[in-house]
Order: C-alpha cells, then structure tokens, then sequence
C-alpha cells in the first residue's frame, strides 16, 4: 500500500470541535492521512471527482478544509495516493503474461488464476479500485492510471493470445474483444456488488471464473 | 421509435446564421427534432446529463437556444425522448422470460437469442443506450429508465432461474450474480466498442453469446 507523500504523517491525528460545539452535542472528528484518504474516495466516488470540492471533503470527514492541507497538498494528491493504493493492489492480481505462465502453468489455468485474483482484489479495495476505473484523465494524475489500465488490459490480452495460440482456448474468439467482454463483466462489480450479500466473497470469483472459463450450459 | 412530443415537429427544419456571419464564412446549420435530438444525446454522453446546459446543446447543435425551444420544452424533454428510444429498443430484446421460452424453445436457447438481441440492440442504438445506463436517477425522467433498468434486469434473472431449474445452465451459479456479471460483459460495449473496428457487429454478437454460453475454455 502507497501512503508516502511528502505531507502526509500517517500516525498523526487531527481533531476540530466546530463552533457551536459547546451548546450543541458534536462529534468531533480525528483523523489520520489513511482514514481521511477513505473518506475523500467515498466522496470521489459519491460525486465523481470532478464534482468534489476539498470543502465537500472536508464537510465529510467533519475537520476544516485547513486541517485536511495539513495532511495533503490538495485534491488531486489525494486522488494520486487512491490511485497509487488501486495500483498497488491490481499489479499482483494482473501479472504480465510470461508471469502468468510461469506461476500457473498452463495458459487457461494462468488465465483462471488473473480472472481470480483481479476480482478477488477488486472485491477487496472495491473503493480505490472503483476510482480508479472511472477516472477520465483530465490530469497528469488521470492520465497515469488510464495508461496503467491499458498496461493491465494488455498484459491480459497477450495472456490470452498465448493461451489461444497453445490451443488452450477456442480458436474463434478474438483476444482483445474477449479480454474486453472478461472484464467488462469483472469490472461490472464495481456498480451492483455488495459486501454482505447471499454469496460471499470467494463465491463471487468462483462465479465469475465459472462464467469465463466453461459459461453457463450444463454438460 | 418515441419520437413523440407535444412542442416536437419533426418535420420541421431550422436555420440560423449568427450575427458576423456577413463578414466570416459560418456553416449554416439545420436541424429538425430527430437530428437534434441526435446532437444532445452525444453531448450528454460526452459531457455527462448533469454537466450539459442547453447552451451546450445549442453549441454543439450550432443553433440558438430560442431555436431548441421551439423543438422540446428543454435538456429533461430531450432526455425523456431519448430515453424512451433506448427503452423501446431493449423492450423488443429483453423478453420477458414466459415470451422468451415461447419464442425460442429451449431455456438455453432463449438465454442465448435474449443475450445476441440485446447485444444487438445495443449496438444499433449505442448513444441512447449508453445514455440509458449511465443515468442516475436525480430526476422522475431518469428514475423511469432506472425503474426500467430493474425491470429488464428481472426479465433475464428470472429466465436465468428457469433455465437453472430445467437444469439446462449449471445449477452451481445463482441466477441474479450471473445476469449482473452476463450484462456487465455486455454493458461494457459502450465504454470501448467503435464500429467499424476489425469485427463486424454480428461478430461482436457471437463473441458475447460464446463467452455467455460455453467460456473460453477449449473442449
């Protein structure tokens, strides 16, 4: 986990009673680099980034905008420290293909192996991770975690050619277009998945590798 | 196609030449409802729904805003009409699970022509459905497609749960994650499908209905 930023000190809290606290009962809130970051994600998230203010951020997490720039540089450093986090946690699932390869021996099973791991990480930081696939890259911050979605897309898509070439998946199928559909299902998660649910988490990768590998017809 | 609306005459152009169009060479342009209607879905799909005024619609229509008005009452009526067009192309494709099994036979063959005509739907109609799955529901115009959404949505689990029941899918998967994960392969369309790639559309159609179906795994 990236949480190194020249002003961030991750151990240090920060505390603010509003005025009024002393007629009206408030909660004061504390706040360190980690717990503030997860609050200014949810509210990325919640208003999309462009619509957030630091003021939005610093409504939610109940500290004052000034508290939140003792933290951080601004709203794109926090965006950047989501990012990095996302990053972070999609690079051990989405292994370069020779990788692949080597970890999981044969080429369907190194496929099953990165559709597994990618939603499991995906389930696990679905908050940065969400973020993260829906930046529009209108910064140099944006711009960095869409070349690294390509990078990811692709590092897939070779893993997929090679299982394809070694006759291990079905010669009709095109690599990129089924890396986009594969995807495009485990991504999915991010708008209708909820923690909690019937199934748990375990069981949500073994359906999505269910789907991917053998589809839905009972043999 | 709704194209059906109390200040709407769709067979009525308008031209307008801005004031400097005497000394500067200015494209004229003319616009009946449907055209313009055309303009406004791509400008709420690049822009966002929240993020578009009707002076971006008249920019990008090159028109006045008094000109739009005299077509529709304002930026929801254009929604409205635009969603109504992508509710009507899904209507005919995602069939109610009764009408699907009557249509097709077999509940596996059913889940497949659902999955090929809503895949089909979507990239004939790609603009008003992209709009149609990125509304939010902040107004009653997108809380009716919304409520649509979830109507469509219970069409598919239901035939998924028929389907799973004549034991023609695997009885390991739970029918409401499958039709998520099944759509979310599909939905993605919108955010990296551009016709006229290396694959024709229908090939697009087969790829989805072979994942769907029978995974990558070759047999």
């Amino acid at each position: 986990m990236v949480l190194v930023h020249t002003n961030v000190t991750p151990d240090r809290t920060v505390g603010f009673v509003p005025s009024g606290a002393m007629t009206k009962p408030v909660r004061r809130k504390q706040h360190d680099a980690n717990s503030l970051l997860q609050v200014a994600v949810r509210v990325f998230n919640e208003r999309g980034y462009d619509g957030t203010s630091m003021e939005h951020i610093a409504l939610a997490a109940g500290i004052t905008k000034s508290s939140i720039y003792h933290h951080v540089d601004g709203k794109e450093a926090l965006l950047g420290l989501a990012l990095d986090r996302a990053i972070d946690a999609l690079d051990g699932a989405f292994l370069p293909a020779g990788q692949a390869l080597e970890d999981f021996g044969a080429p369907i099973v190194a496929i099953d192996g990165v559709v597994r791991r990618t939603t499991k990480a995906l389930l696990d930081d679905i908050e940065v991770i969400t973020l993260f696939l829906r930046v529009r890259g209108n910064s140099p911050t944006e711009l960095k975690a869409i070349d690294k979605r390509r990078d990811f897309d692709k590092r897939v898509s070779e893993l997929v050619t090679l299982a394809a070439d070694a006759g291990d998946i079905r010669a009709d199928l095109d690599p990129p277009v089924i890396t986009k559909l594969v995807f495009g299902a485990i991504n999915s998660l991010i708008d209708w998945y909820k923690p909690g649910g019937r199934l748990t988490d375990d069981q949500v990768v073994d359906h999505v590798s269910a789907l991917v590998l053998d589809g839905l017809r009972h043999r």
